[in-house]
C-alpha cells in the first residue's frame, strides 16, 4: 500500500521490539507499526475513539541507532485526538498512534501494559511479558444502511465493512448470532461516537485461531465495544486454577482457584479411573462435577475482576490426561492400563458452550495437546511456559505430584517421561505426614553435633528454638510433617549422619542422642515429643527413598537418551516445587547435580502456559509443533530402569557424582549401615529386592 | 507420484468425460482416473471391498480416438476382486477399477448411476446428469493400534491414517464425536473385511464444503460403511418438497412433499410477516412449525426410501426470503417493508442440529444464497438448475406465484427482479376461481364462430362436448376455474373476439351469443350454466390483466436493462408453469414473444438446484459466484415502470409486437371497446388511471 521506502524518508524505531523502517512523511504511526509487524492494538480502526493504540515518543539523540527523536517529529494532536483526550483522558506523553503522523525520525515506545504481575501468576518467578496476539480481535466498523438497489443482507454488508476496514476475508459467523444481527445493527447507543451519515456503527468480535481455518464473527455489539476477556485454566486433580485476563491489554483482572469436586469420587487419579470403571454413570458424574466447578470458578474470578462472564470470548484449558478426558466427557479407562492410550492427544478447539462452559455464547475454547498417556496438557503448558525447546542450555523441567512429569531438552531435542513417585512427597504414607496446612512442620534443621532438631510450623515465622514459639503455635498445635519438611528432615538426617547413604537409620547413634529410638528391628528419629509425638521412622525414610528414586531414575533415563551427564538448569513446576528447598532436594538426590543458582521453582507453569496460549495464538502453534517433536519415553519399558532405580535409592546416589552440590554443601562421608542398625557393608542386591517388594506392596 | 507419461505408454480414454492420458503398464484404472480428475467413487480406498469404483471396458476399434480397446488390455480379476464378485456380485462387464491394471490402450466407461429420474425430480423436463462431487466422502482406513512408545491419541492416529490413505490434511473433528472415538475404534464387526494385523478398520465420514475451510470428520463407523445420504429441500410458502438421495451414487431414494404448516398463521407471505409483527411469540412459533414439518418430511422420505435418518450427513435447503428467514429463526419483519433488507443474503452453513434438524448428529446443512429481499434462495436454486449464466442465448426464467421471480440473462450478464403478480394466477380474486383440485376446470376452448365453450375438468380426460362428460364429472361436479384455465379462458375470449385487446368484454357480442351477459355497466361470459354457474366477469379479466401486466412489466424492464427486444428461451419454474399452456400465456402477453418450442416448464427447478448443490459442492461455489454477479432491479423504483405496465395491460401488449407468436397463432384484428361495451377508441390515459386505482384497492 505504501510506496517503497526512500532513503530520505524518516526512520522510525519501535521499542521494545527494536523493529525499524523508513516511512514517508505523513504516515500514521499505527500503519507504520503494523507494516513492520509491531503489535499495536486498535478497536476503532483509526477513528481515535477506542484509545487502544497509545504510544510514546522517546526524546533524545539515540546515537547507537543514528536517530534524533523529538516531539517535533510527530504531528500535533488533531481535533479527534483532542476530543479523545478531553472525554477519556490521555496520560502525559501518550499519543494515539492512529492519529499521529510521522514528520521526522522517531523512536516510538509501545507501552507494554501486558506485564503480568508476578505475585498473581507465579510464585518466586520473574515477571514476564507475553507478546499479545490474541485469537480474539474487536473490530469497530460502520456498516452501510440497506439499499434496495444493492440488496446485500445485513450480515453481508457487515462482512464487506470488516473486509474493507480490517482486511478480514471469508468471515464465517457463529450461527447463534444470525437471528440477532438485524437488531444489533439497528440499535443506536446514546453514547455512540459520531457516525458517518447513513452508517451503522458496531463492534464485531472476530475469532481466528487456526491459520488454515476461516475466521469467525462470534459476537456483535452496537457502537464501540472496548474490552474483551479470556480465561486460562489449569484443571488439576486436586485444584482448579484460573486467570481472567483482558485480551486487549493483557491485564490480569483476577486469579483464583477452587478444589476439584471430583475428589469426592476418588482422592487420586487412579481411584477416579476405578470409579468410572465401577459405576455406569461415573464418567458422566465426574464430567458434570468438573464443568460445574469450572463454571463456579468463572463466576468467582468475574466477581473479583468485576467482569461480566458474557464478556469472556476465549478460553484455554490445560490438565493432566485424565482431567483432560473427563473434562471433555471422554472415558479415561484406557488411561488406567497399558498401553495408556489417549483418546485424543492433539490440541482441540470447541465452542465453549459445546462442553457446557457458561461464558459468551460465541466463545471458543482451546485445549493444549497432551504429550503422552501420563504426560498431559498441563505438562505441555509448563513446557510452553519454560520453553526448553527455545534454549541452548539443557533444561530439566519437573512437575512433582503423585505422578512426576519430566521434560528434558534444549532447542535440538526434547524428551519427556513420567515417573510414578506416589504420594510420599505430599505427606501421605509418612507416619507423621500431613498435607501443607497450619500446624504442619514445614522446615527442619538438625544440629550435626547434638542431633537436636529445630523446625518451623506453617502459620508462624518462629523457629522452635526461638522464644515464644510454643505460644505462637498454641492455636494450631504442631500436628504433623508436610511434604517440604519431609524432604528436609530426611536430608538433614543424612547430612548429620543419622542415616547412611543407603537410607538406614544408624542405631549406633542411639548412644549419642536419645532422639534415636529403637522400634523392633529398626530405629526412628524423634522430631517432636508431645501430643502428637512426631517421629521419622525407617519406613518413612524408605518411602521417600522410593519416591525420589523413581523421579531420579526417570530423569536419569532421559539424560541417557540425551547423552548428557549433567543438566544446565532445573525448573520445578507445581505447588510442591514452590515449597521445597532445592538444596535439600539435591542432597536427597531427587534431582541431578546442578548449580543451585540454576534451580528455580516456577509455580503453576501449566497455568502460565495456558495464559500464553490465550494471549498469543502463535504460542498455540508453537506448543503444538513442540509437542509433535517431543520424544516420549516409557521409563518402565527401558531395560536400564531397574538398575538406575536401585542406584537412585542411595543418598544422593550410589553411582552418580554430585560435584556441584558438594562444592556448595558439605556432604557426609560415605558409610553404609545394615538395617539392623550397625554401620558396615550392606549388599545393594539384598536391599534392592526389599525395595522392590516394598514398592510392589505400595502399588 | 507416477513417472512422467511416455509416448509408448498405453493411452486410456474415460467416457463420458472424454478425459484421456497415457499411463505406465500396471497403473490401476482408479489411479489413472483420479490423476485426470475423472470422478470415480471409492470408499474402501482400493481394498476391493466397497465395490463403488466399478467401470466398464468398451471393446472395439475407436478410430476417432486412435484406440483399439479390448478386455486383453486390462489385468484379469485378482483374488480380491474375485472375492468381491463371489460375496457381493459384479454385473457382467463390470470391473473394480481399484483392482484392474492398465495393460494396453483402453476406452473406459464410468457408469453414470447418477441419472436422475425425470418423473421424480421434474415434470415435463429432460433427464439430467449431475456430476458428483458431494461434500461428504466415506473413507475406510485401517488405524494403527496404540503403542506406548508412540503415544499419539486414537483420534490422532485416525487422522494420520486418513492423511496417508486419502490425503486429508488438517482434519477437524465434530466435537460430539470425540468421546465416542475410543469405543468405535475398538469395535470389531463380525462381517468386517480381513484387516491387516494390529490395525483397526473404520470408515470416517469426512465433510468438506468450503475450499478455504478445513475438512471435518463428522462421523465414524466400525468396519466398512458403504452408503451415505443427503436431502435437498425446497421450503415453499405452501408446500415443502424434499429429495432423499445417495451421496455416493446419486440415486434418488425418495421424493416427497408436505404442506407448510405455517399456513395456519397466514395464507400468504405478507400475512405471516404481519403475524410476526402482531404476536410476540409469532416468529418462534412459525420457526418451530416449519422445522417440525421438515423433520416430519425427513421421516417420510426415509420411510419411503428405507433409509435410517441418521445416515443423512448433508442437507441443502432453498426457500423464498421469508421462508429462509423463518426457518433460520430470523425475524422477517424487515422483508415486509422498504428497503426489504435481508438479515443475511449470502450462502450459509450450519450443523444441522443447530437448527433442530434431526438427522445424523454430525450432519451439515447448506442454504443457497438469496438474490434480493424478494428474490430468494429458491430463485437462486432455479437459477443454478437452469443456468442462464452458463449459456450464450438470452434465457428468461420465471417462477410465478403470488410474487413472480424473474431472472434474465446469459453468460455475459444476468439481471433479476420480482413482480407482485398477486394471487389471481392461483385462482384467487377470480369470481369463479378455485385452487387446482378435482372438479376444477383446467382447460378451455371457445369456438370463434359460435362462441360456445368446451372445457376439461381435473379428474376426467373428456372434453365437455364429448359423450359421457356429465357422467364422468358427476362425483366431483364442476366446481370452479383453476389458474391454468383462467389463463386459457381469457386468452380464448380474446382470440374469439369476445374481449378487445384492452380487455373489455364487447357488449356488442351479446347479440351474437347468449353467453355474453350484461351485469350493470359491464358484461360477463357464461362458461357453464348449472350449479354452480361459472362466469368470467369483467373484473376477472381485469384481475388477470393486472397480474400479467405486473409480470410482463418486470420482464420488459429486465429486457431493457439487457438491451434486448426479445428473448431466446423461456423457462417456467414452479407448479403454475407446469400446468399452463405456453401458447395461451403468450397470447395473454404474460411472457414476451418467443419461439413456442423454446418455452418450457421445468417443474420445481428450485428443488433441482438444491439437489445439484447437494450432489456437487462445486455447484455451491458456482451459484454463490453467480448470485454475486446478478444485478438486482427494484422494478417499482424504475421511472419507466408505470408506462410499461400500462402498455402491458393490453392483450398481448399495446406496443410490443409478437411476431413469433403471430406466425404460430392467428391473433384477432385489433379493436378497442369502451367498458360500456361498445367497440371504439378508449383513451389509454383514462384506462390507466382506473387500472392504478384497481391496483391500489387490491394492495
Amino acid at each position: 500500500m505504501n510506496p517503497p521506502p526512500n532513503i530520505t524518508d524518516p526512520l522510525v524505531l519501535f521499542m521494545p521490539s527494536g523493529k525499524r523502517g523508513r516511512f514517508p512523511v505523513g504516515t500514521p504511526i499505527l500503519d507504520a507499526a503494523r507494516s513492520l509487524g509491531v503489535y499495536v492494538e486498535s478497536v476503532c480502526g483509526g477513528r481515535a475513539t477506542c484509545g487502544r493504540c497509545q504510544v510514546e515518543v522517546q526524546q533524545g539523540n539515540f546515537a547507537k541507532h543514528k536517530i534524533v527523536s523529538s516531539n517535533d517529529h510527530i504531528s500535533p494532536k488533531g481535533a479527534k485526538e483532542e476530543r479523545y483526550e478531553r472525554v477519556r483522558g490521555l496520560a502525559d506523553g501518550r499519543r494515539l498512534s492512529c492519529s499521529s503522523m510521522i514528520l521526522g525520525d522517531l523512536v516510538i515506545d509501545v507501552p507494554q501494559d501486558t506485564v503480568i504481575n508476578a505475585q498473581t501468576i507465579r510464585k518466586a518467578a520473574t515477571d514476564r511479558v507475553i507478546e499479545r496476539n490474541a485469537a480474539v480481535q474487536l473490530c469497530y466498523v460502520e456498516v452501510d444502511e440497506p439499499d434496495m438497489h444493492k440488496p446485500l443482507g445485513d450480515l453481508d454488508r457487515l462482512k464487506v465493512a470488516l473486509e474493507k476496514d480490517w482486511g478480514w476475508k471469508d468471515l464465517l459467523v457463529s450461527p447463534h448470532l444470525i437471528p440477532r444481527i438485524q437488531k444489533i445493527l439497528r440499535t443506536r447507543l446514546p453514547n455512540q461516537p459520531e457516525l458517518s451519515e447513513g452508517k451503522w456503527g458496531v463492534t464485531a468480535v472476530v475469532h481466528r485461531d487456526m491459520d488454515s481455518s476461516r475466521p469467525f464473527i462470534i459476537d456483535l455489539f452496537p457502537g464501540l465495544k472496548n474490552e474483551a476477556y479470556g480465561i486460562a485454566c489449569d484443571i488439576g486433580s486436586t485444584t482448579i486454577a484460573m486467570h481472567l485476563v483482558s485480551l486487549l491489554s493483557g491485564r490480569i483482572a483476577a486469579s483464583s482457584g477452587t478444589s476439584n469436586p471430583q475428589i469426592r469420587f476418588g482422592e487420586d487419579l487412579m481411584s477416579r479411573v476405578s470409579y468410572v470403571m465401577m459405576n455406569p454413570d461415573g464418567r458422566g458424574a465426574m464430567t458434570q462435577a468438573v464443568r460445574e466447578a469450572v463454571n463456579g470458578l468463572i463466576g468467582k474470578v468475574c466477581k473479583e475482576g468485576n467482569v461480566d462472564r458474557h464478556d469472556i470470548f476465549d478460553c484455554v484449558f490445560v490438565g493432566n490426561p485424565i482431567m483432560h478426558h473427563l473434562f471433555l466427557g471422554i472415558d479415561p479407562t484406557e488411561l488406567g492400563q497399558a498401553p495408556f492410550a489417549l483418546a485424543v492427544s492433539g490440541a482441540l478447539q470447541y465452542w465453549a458452550h459445546e462442553i457446557d462452559i457458561d461464558v459468551n455464547r460465541g466463545a471458543r475454547l482451546y485445549l493444549l495437546p497432551c504429550i503422552a498417556g501420563h504426560v498431559g496438557a498441563d505438562a505441555a503448558g509448563a513446557t510452553l511456559s519454560e520453553g526448553p525447546y527455545r534454549q541452548d542450555s539443557m533444561m530439566l523441567l519437573v512437575d512433582v505430584g503423585t505422578n512426576a512429569e519430566i521434560v528434558l531438552g534444549n532447542r535440538d531435542r526434547v524428551v519427556a517421561a513420567s515417573s510414578p513417585t506416589g504420594p510420599a512427597f505430599e505427606g501421605a504414607e509418612i507416619s507423621s505426614g500431613q498435607r501443607a496446612a497450619p500446624g504442619a512442620i514445614e522446615r527442619v534443621r538438625i544440629d550435626p553435633e547434638t542431633l537436636e532438631p529445630k523446625y518451623r510450623v506453617i502459620g508462624s515465622e518462629l523457629w522452635s528454638d526461638e522464644p515464644g514459639f510454643e505460644e505462637a503455635v498454641q492455636v494450631t498445635g504442631v500436628t504433623g510433617i508436610c511434604g517440604s519438611a519431609i524432604i528436609e528432615v530426611v536430608a538433614e538426617m543424612y547430612l548429620s549422619g543419622i542415616i547412611s547413604e543407603d537410607g538406614v537409620i544408624d542405631g549406633a547413634m542411639a548412644g549419642k542422642s536419645p532422639r534415636i529410638i529403637q522400634n523392633g528391628r529398626t530405629f526412628s528419629y524423634l522430631l517432636r515429643d508431645g501430643e502428637p509425638r512426631l517421629t521419622v521412622t525407617q519406613n518413612d525414610v524408605r518411602a521417600i527413598q522410593l519416591a525420589k528414586a523413581a523421579l531420579y531414575a526417570g530423569v536419569k533415563l532421559l539424560m541417557e537418551k540425551q547423552g548428557v551427564d549433567h543438566v544446565d538448569t532445573i525448573r520445578f513446576a507445581g505447588a510442591f516445587g514452590s515449597f521445597i528447598d532445592p538444596k535439600y532436594a539435591m542432597v536427597l538426590g531427587l534431582i541431578p547435580d546442578c548449580d543451585l543458582a540454576e534451580v528455580k521453582a516456577v509455580g503453576n507453569a501449566a497455568g502460565t502456559g495456558a495464559l500464553m496460549a490465550l494471549l498469543n495464538r502463535n504460542h498455540r502453534r508453537e506448543i503444538e509443533q513442540a509437542v509433535n517433536r517431543i520424544e516420549k519415553i516409557e521409563t518402565a519399558l527401558e531395560p536400564h530402569f531397574q538398575q538406575i532405580f536401585i542406584s537412585a535409592m542411595a543418598l544422593p546416589n550410589k553411582i552418580d557424582p554430585f560435584p556441584k552440590l558438594a562444592s556448595q554443601v558439605k556432604l557426609p562421608p560415605r558409610k553404609t549401615v545394615s538395617e539392623g542398625g550397625v554401620a558396615g557393608d550392606a549388599t545393594p542386591r539384598r536391599r534392592s529386592r526389599e525395595d522392590r517388594d516394598a514398592r510392589r506392596s505400595r502399588s
